[in-house]
């Protein structure tokens, strides 16, 4: 099942999408809801990003082969870590399928995609078992986690590096049922595949991240975790372009790039 | 002014308080509001976090003299930041004034306090010149950065040194028309001054900090911007301490300690 939010001539509600068609839901799937009568058409629709999230996590690294590779690109000499320390990302970046990525006008870059998978809670959680930790997840989403790599290199923090506005592209739709450490996330850049990896490669699985978080932190519903990226991020973003993160199960999170003018 | 977020018998509402008195509000400070004929005693409302931010940023080593005490207690060599690049916290651990400050079962220790002052943003703002920056403010409360030290120099990022449930008290009013850079914000233990500072020491004014911020983001009414402590943060906070983060016109934010047993 497929779930997604949505805006029509003001009105925001969820949906339930069934390829062209969206069954219009009363309530939401992070409490009650029902479906309703209502049906439409997915392209008179506008999509809105799935949830907007109390907290906002994020694995960070969390694939061997994209830290050696930032490695090599970088001169840097990030390790890979010990273990899942989690961080976070910051909801005025969030934008949804189809909204412009833009790079503010004083970007040295290159900036550049980290697709992502990510996992959406559904429910109120506080230390569960790793066995049990997926029980939680309503569904999963996909993520651009949008890298500004000088001010990745520069700055104390990774304010500007990953969270100007309009640096989280996240949707288009939350799929249920799905096992998150056998999906192909792929990422094209102006339709060319760009990367393309396996979720299993994940040096700290979904269940692993989402038990140690629920080990210190209430986990609410809405809440999201995102969970690193692997492989080449390349080639880096420039105005014109459009970025798709693709998982077969989840749909396509498409976003054009925009260079702010000075 | 001072407003405060209130609970009675499960109904949430804003109110001005005054002295020991509350009159309680329609709507909310940061959209439109009015005053009903509704008066509560202050002791008869359980007192709410004042909002709960959409993006919690924090701008951590904001003072000299908190860095140098640090880096001799740790033997650390944090540096003097250059710039002011701004951190976040996460909404999973804040609690209001009174609640309890819970220490997980496994805390190597030193747990402690960081009294701080907080900056409410009242109406959305992006791109705000210095001297205009606090504009979008609508009031300042206190919060206190509690951070367990073996975990904030163990891991990758700060997510169980700052962020763990009850790790974010912040409260117990928002005060408007105050000068941010001229306050005093004292902090004690079990009713003893443990520490006291100025907030014109800041490195980096609260104006400057918003403006920073509101270069690269969208600033959202409920936004909160912490700016910092000051000079000691000892001694660590033990099982049965209180801590109080004290400003004349804000209030006293006031929370137990309890250490969560195996």
């Amino acid at each position: 099942m497929k779930f997604g939010r949505f805006e029509q001539k003001g009105r925001i509600f969820y949906g339930i999408v069934e390829g062209e068609q969206v069954t219009e839901l009363e309530g939401s799937p992070f409490d009650r809801y029902q479906a309703t009568v209502k049906k439409h058409a997915l392209g008179s629709l506008k999509v809105l990003v799935p949830c907007v999230p109390p907290t906002f996590y994020c694995a960070g690294l969390n694939y061997a082969a994209h830290i050696e590779w930032a490695n090599k690109r970088t001169g840097g000499n990030r390790k890979v870590p010990e273990k899942a320390d989690i961080g976070y990302r910051a909801n005025n970046a969030l934008i949804a399928t189809n909204e412009t990525i833009v790079i503010p006008d004083d970007s040295p870059g290159p900036v550049e995609f980290e697709g992502e998978l990510v996992a959406v809670i559904g429910r109120k959680a506080r230390n569960l078992p790793e066995r049990d930790a997926l029980s939680c997840v309503l569904g999963y989403t996909l993520g651009n986690d949008v890298s500004e790599r000088t001010w990745q290199k520069q700055d104390r923090t990774l304010w500007r590096a990953k969270n100007c506005d309009t640096f989280k592209p996240m949707g288009p739709f939350i799929a249920t049922g799905l096992d998150p450490m056998k999906l192909t996330v792929t990422i094209k850049v102006n339709g060319a595949t760009a990367s393309e990896y396996d979720t299993g490669k994940m040096l700290f699985s979904a269940q692993h991240y989402i038990a140690q978080i629920s080990k210190y932190m209430t986990l609410q519903p809405g809440d999201v975790v995102w969970l690193g990226t692997d492989g080449a991020t390349e080639p880096d973003l420039k105005d014109g372009d459009v970025v798709e993160i693709v998982q077969k199960d989840i749909g396509v999170l498409s976003n054009p790039v925009r260079r702010a003018k000075i």
